[in-house]
């Protein structure tokens, strides 16, 4: 009989000692598949929103040229005020789906509401929770009640035991593709909008065979540290990154001030590869 | 031409200097109604969740002969795990349907989903958003669609700007009905569940026209604590309190370490009466 | 024997189950003295940092006729910044002595290095240590050697464990003329300077025998939330107030936002009393 | 005129914009001397606490083996309880200063009050300021007014703009040679001690010309995520490391539980070399 000394169990890596591996449809790539969670790191990138055709195609282009394979972008966005963008919807949904058929990556994009949760699954190959939704368990159980791949964001004032028994829920459910995500949590210090936790990698890796990526846009809202976290975030073991790219931060309707120019990726992404390879591992580019 | 200098503009109080004023239909008091946001302070009790009719009905009695004149009780619980006890749904909306025609109170409960607004609102008086429920937008967007009195607690990590944005979220779709509750923010203490943040009573009301409730229950997680805090939050000038009371603490399937005996509930209201009175106020009880 | 299971020993209520009641000889009161930690509420007023003579006499006259009785002052001045105001130092001292002398108050004042303990002691009836020194711990072992009653400041993300711990510092030396003081706490929140944890005032009751006051001047940074931050204090059992006023806060040399005005200070003394009063305490003013 | 925005001006990258290199006397390397701040990243280990000669010497002697150029341990203790063990005093500063002349590293000690600067100046090459002091400016001052490395390790819940206006206070007494040390901050977390905030690295290279450098021991208080961290702080940017390592880290009288064992430390060294080489940096060891 297996003993589970923690408040979840099948997110524990007693329950489950081996990694959990979730494949992914990427066209672009050799073999039409990406793994998260395995030998290899993974780069998704895109804008934070979705803002037009134009804007998305060009980000998507150039992402994808610089070895990003998955997709990001936001078609549903949570705005902390009612008169915010609140996204472009089916519409961004769409545009989505246009810029994977032409550039061969997946995409992933965040569901909000469990009544979206069929809608965003036609259109999404990654179903992302914002970090707003961590504790949403009406969203939680229908997105367990699918077997579409679950990026789940940690909540922004959430613990790892918080945030893996969220996983739990999903998990509970029937579906086992969930893969975590370190975004930041709220702190006193009011230079960096997040404190990017770079040590919930490790713990997450001991606690749970979950795979986990890191998102150093929204961990630390400032363009400027983007890349250094970026590469702790890979020294420190993460499975993948989620970075926010944008062709013209400066007239992004969101976040612009954490979104890096389409060059600052170019430059980062050398980098990437050389700290992958520092600790051992290779990242999926082709 | 109004100038609001925040980000919220309906839930300000430049934009409405007046204190809203929100009445609540309650059978057993002279006049047959409570109004929160007034002269008196309101007294909100009952157990954190229904659990039998038993154990509601004798809370329900116990807290009405007291003083207490809205049953508060949850039939739908945010459960951290989801193995935890997640409310009896349905059932529980019922049984406090049942209570309010036995004690003539007026019911406040939780809804966690969009889907589900139309179906509380058949059964209570006061809809409540939880704390981990504070930027669910389409359910913010869904009970602002309603005339329902909301309750709107605080996120456990909000700041007071984000919380009365979520307020403006309810407010800009056409529902005035908005009640705030202060119910602790997360800290580094640890000897306490949450740190109750009593400073938001009269900080909310200086920004805001909206009344403000005070939950020391969740606020502090711990019994001892509940009868200085509700105290404290009088003096400070809050709208009304929601109390968690329980029979037999001790065997609460949910947060007894948080509840009031029932006798600990009959001895603090008499001290209620006297801090509401040395302020200026009194306590609506018949 | 005893079996104290708290990592603190003289602190515990266990080890010293009765209030701990610390006298400081008050010229201006019936009997020649105070009592901190037992009936009366004592009220501890004057500006944030000694100024000048004219500054410091016309606060003192002040807070004095409108009923507080021990003098507050920083002569020498902990500053963020080595460029900001670093007090008068020995100058300031004499000045308090001067104040006391005229108005019959006691006088507290803050020491920040072992090397002061000395010459503080010659001028202040209570030693204080300030926040950022709760854990200087060849200070509080100075300040132990003394019998002096010392007030010592929570640190600002000090949990209540290590704060008696602190404690026990000073006590374990042979002083047990401790006092507590609750000062703020550092949160995510940006719209007030700390987030005060009026709960700490019961929890601290029940853990320690020592007395406990409240600073909400420093606890909330904000001049509009110094008097409802009072009274609460004292709704939840607090043995003291520690308030600046100022003559005239916009033009203080330090911390000006957070200093009521003497009317301000006037206006909020009746209202100590009914407070007070409604939970059965009095205030010593004369 | 040189225009500094910020608070504090001769920390500032503004003020100085070139890189501070601090030159240290390290017998153990080729040409005598290891540059903090540099082009190399600086390698310092040992126990938390120096308990015995042979508990030190064979911890100096292995980590020296292992390529580390600078012998931590801590002579005296801040310890948070009175009851702690608070350190060896002179006796441990004359061990450190043996282990020095028999391995030829130079030593880092921490100094914790304004009467001992003196007195560890004569044994140490670089005086280490806890966290509690922060902001004990009596000790600031003092170090300031010598020439000696100083090593100032943020405090718990430091702002970064406090740190740095710490900082200003050494540097304004005239002593240029402060080193910067992020060792972890406090949040609501529970799994690790601290949360260690990575970010602090680049952002603090980019506002201040100070090196910093990294204590993944404190930093997470957990054994199992000091390589992890190091290896992140390396990748962020980080100019040292501080390791905590002892021979039998279930036997140490202070924070057992962080500290790395020998074998673990010796394993983690070619890892050191293979992410600094991967940004462009090497390891200086010999």
């Amino acid at each position: 009989v297996l003993r589970v000394t923690k408040p979840y169990k099948l997110a524990s890596r007693e329950f489950h000692p081996i990694d959990t591996i979730i494949d992914v449809s990427v066209a672009c790539v050799s073999g039409g598949k990406v793994s998260i969670g395995g030998q290899s790191v993974v780069m998704m990138a895109g804008p934070c929103t979705v803002e037009s055709e134009r804007q998305l195609m060009t980000t998507a282009e150039a992402v994808r040229e610089a070895g990003a394979v998955i997709l990001r972008g936001g078609a549903f966005k949570p705005s902390t005020s009612p008169y915010g963008f609140r996204g472009l919807g089916e519409d961004g949904l769409k545009l989505l789906a246009k810029a994977r058929d032409e550039f061969g990556m997946a995409v992933i994009t965040e569901v909000m509401t469990p009544g979206d949760v069929l809608l965003v699954s036609e259109y999404a190959d990654i179903l992302q929770i914002g970090t707003r939704n961590m504790q949403n368990y009406f969203l939680l159980d229908e997105v367990g009640r699918t077997r579409m791949p679950v990026m789940l964001k940690r909540g922004m004032s959430a613990t790892i035991e918080e945030w893996l028994l969220a996983a739990e829920y999903i998990l509970s459910q029937g579906n086992p593709n969930v893969i975590l995500c370190e975004r930041g949590i709220r702190t006193f210090e009011k230079a960096t909008r997040n404190t990017m936790d770079i040590s919930a990698i490790p713990l997450t890796k001991q606690l749970s065979h979950l795979p986990i990526v890191s998102d150093p846009s929204q961990g630390t809202g400032r363009r400027d540290l983007v890349s250094p976290m970026t590469l702790a975030s890979i020294a420190a073991g993460t499975d993948g990154l989620l970075i926010e790219v944008h062709p013209n931060p400066d007239e992004a309707l969101k976040d612009g001030a954490q979104s890096l120019t389409i060059s600052q990726f170019q430059e980062l992404m050398p980098q990437v590869h050389a700290v992958a390879t520092a600790i051992g591992r290779d990242v999926i580019t082709e």
